[in-house]
């Protein structure tokens, strides 16, 4: 779990923070996963303040799935360790970028898109709908699922197109929101949720906690990737011996 | 343009239809199609109370894009006039299966599955938000469309993934809806757009009205269509001569 | 492992069946799984000569993934049972059809499309290429899989396009094929596979193996998962109070 | 019609391209274009030795569809002239990388992946298999297209799941290749067909000539489209005013 974790630490919103996430966001989705899957994970976490954002080449290799919150300060992320997940995530680690992480250098190197939305922070209510009943990061989660108060994001997103689109998110305001989708990069998959938000006590909610849950089992690779990324192979030798049949020529 | 022409004459909604659409609901959506797009098209409507639901071999063999009505009396299509539009649509025809059509046996036979969905007849607003902008069916269109009164309809909507997801609607009521999505079956491309009932008159609606022409002409078959529905090929002969080399074997 | 079991028991081919597939292919497909799932899984085989095919509604109760293998008798299979399959389907079970089964009543129902394909029985090579590595399905597989000898399966093959393309195929004719492709339908998974045919003895291969014991559990449900398929939802009441704001109204 | 103008003026290749393309690479592809489309386009030529790689705003911001064709020299391309392409695309712009593009800055940085693949140069027939019949990019176009010589592109091709998957392409050598494939990035459309080399006639093939002049008018932005790429949105006001319903509460 990698969190920017400055707002926990900016004059503006210390001390809000404190009451909210007391262990910072990064800690408090870290404990909600260790509380929904015990043993079946090792968590850790990682924040920006840390040598190499805390996401060293031995970290990294010792990383299935990667959560990511960020927000105020994308900009000052190292593009040499943005590369270093993006190469991991070719090979076969699992993301999870959440919510204002859309604008998060990792996630636009991978979309390939301007990430951008439209956004209002004025408490609405959001409602998380189900739209891929039966896939393994439903399992066990209502629809909708109610959140009281939360940042408003809408579309347009400019996102391509989901491989699977599983939540939809309305809010009280009358936006929309591809706000649960799912991309494979290579060999890794990629589940971007948007719920979740500094100034609201989202990760503290019940149902936010097993989506990320499933999305994390979700996202783990097979046992035995390799995590080295997809690079140029040169065939040396074709497979078949072949050359193009004439007209009206008889296979034998 | 195809229409039940139930409501029209049934005797709980002949009143009402005679106020909201003179014409029926397949008059108004017709005569739409006439206004934007003139003489590039050619518009006929069918009704269901024709025979063969006025969709005979004949009618059909001369349809680029077949535009579908239905509500109350999917049940007493014949199953015959099913086969034919289907087989039709693999061969290339266009289809806009429109509104309560999520439930007509073409529909369904289409996507293989329930295509059930929730809904409540409340006069909720319903807007219409573009998710693909550059879209040729999105050409002209604001998002969001508003629409004042409007039946609705939510989610869970059991379709397959559509191929492109173009709009989303929300409601008063904090619903979801997936409300204008394409597939492609066969040579045949499909567009299902929701908004559109017999109890309000969202067929006059101009941004309604600029959907259903530009979906009219983007699912336009190419020029060269044969209409043929895709068949079974018992290929007489291979392409190459080949043989599986044997390891290490170089090309020549 | 649902089978056909006809080849098995026809003048024509009885005696290369028992050579062949001394248990039936059913048998074979069956024992493959057994061999590599062991306790994971409880293996059981149904065939078509069986009352209601074996496929009763308490067999489908207690079956989470139903492996389909026929070619010769689709025309046979009763509705009844194909509707149930189908129903069960979009409730949460899997689905694997097989090789020749791109023709059988179900695959058909649930595609919507014709599923056509181009065909030549030469004993062709086929190789069956990954495209989406890290895809649990791939777990284990070379890419490509050698398959000395099989029927050729070409395009144009009539299909949605897949959810998922996991494996393209080529032949020594030159041919391809889109030979492993995933969709959802409601809250069902299915996966075809169109290796294995009753000439060749392509379901005792490592591999072809392999990849059936991947997709089966791949395509199993969750475990929470209610096998009910999604039907009409008439909602009671709004989830939000609201009304249309009026242009440049202020949010409270 | 962007050509990076390398091989041309190369000491190694000069003469070989002094004879298979006489006006250059990018020459040859523009005269197809105009042969087949006529006046209802304008093409332009630009290479990578002229100012700003002959990619000026003024130029992009009368470029509706852009071709792209490099190989050697990728890595001396200007940065700032990746980003002016980048945005124009997601702003509307029709992108079609050509064959060895799959490695330019543009194609990775829109893909998100490395876009590696396998190749092998020895002469291997490719044939070119449609998989979208009906689609407008394969109007006029047979299949499978026969090129008789030509460089072996393979999988594993390191992209994303296309949008639609248009042709498939096998090799005399055994391999597969998904040759030409759609995605949409923001509002603007790129198609990537990798038939064409440096080495081979392959552009002019009439047949892949056609498909080029297919792809150049499925990639033409809407009339009305503004070219803006999409930004971030602080939506001012709400368009319902709203709160959530209390259980049981009836909706007015």
């Amino acid at each position: 779990m990698w969190g920017e974790n400055f707002h926990e630490n900016s004059d503006r919103d210390r001390e809000m923070m404190a009451r909210l996430y007391p262990d910072g966001m990064h800690g408090a989705i870290a404990a909600g996963l260790s509380e929904l899957l015990g043993d079946r994970v090792e968590v850790r976490t990682a924040t920006q303040d840390q040598p190499e954002h805390g996401l060293s080449a031995e970290v990294l290799d010792n990383t299935d799935v990667l959560t990511w919150w960020g927000h105020a300060t994308h900009g000052s992320v190292d593009d040499a360790v943005v590369d270093r997940v993006y190469s991991r995530v070719l090979g076969g680690m699992g993301l999870l970028p959440l919510h204002s992480a859309h604008f998060s250098k990792i996630f636009i190197k991978l979309m390939g898109t301007s990430c951008s939305l439209a956004w209002r922070n004025s408490a609405d209510t959001e409602l998380v709908w189900t739209v891929a009943p039966g896939h393994p990061i439903t399992e066990g989660v209502p629809s909708p699922i109610v959140i009281d108060e939360q940042e408003m994001y809408g579309e347009y997103f400019d996102i391509p197109q989901p491989d699977e689109q599983i939540f939809l998110s309305t809010f009280t305001g009358g936006e929309v929101f591809r706000s649960g989708c799912t991309w494979r990069r290579g060999k890794g998959r990629i589940f971007y949720f948007s719920p979740g938000d500094q100034d609201y006590p989202v990760y503290h909610h019940p149902d936010i906690k097993r989506v990320l849950a499933n999305a994390v089992q979700w996202a783990a690779p097979q046992r035995s990737i390799d995590f080295v990324a997809p690079a140029v192979v040169n065939e040396p030798a074709p497979r078949f011996r072949a050359q193009l049949a004439q007209d009206g020529e008889v296979s034998a």
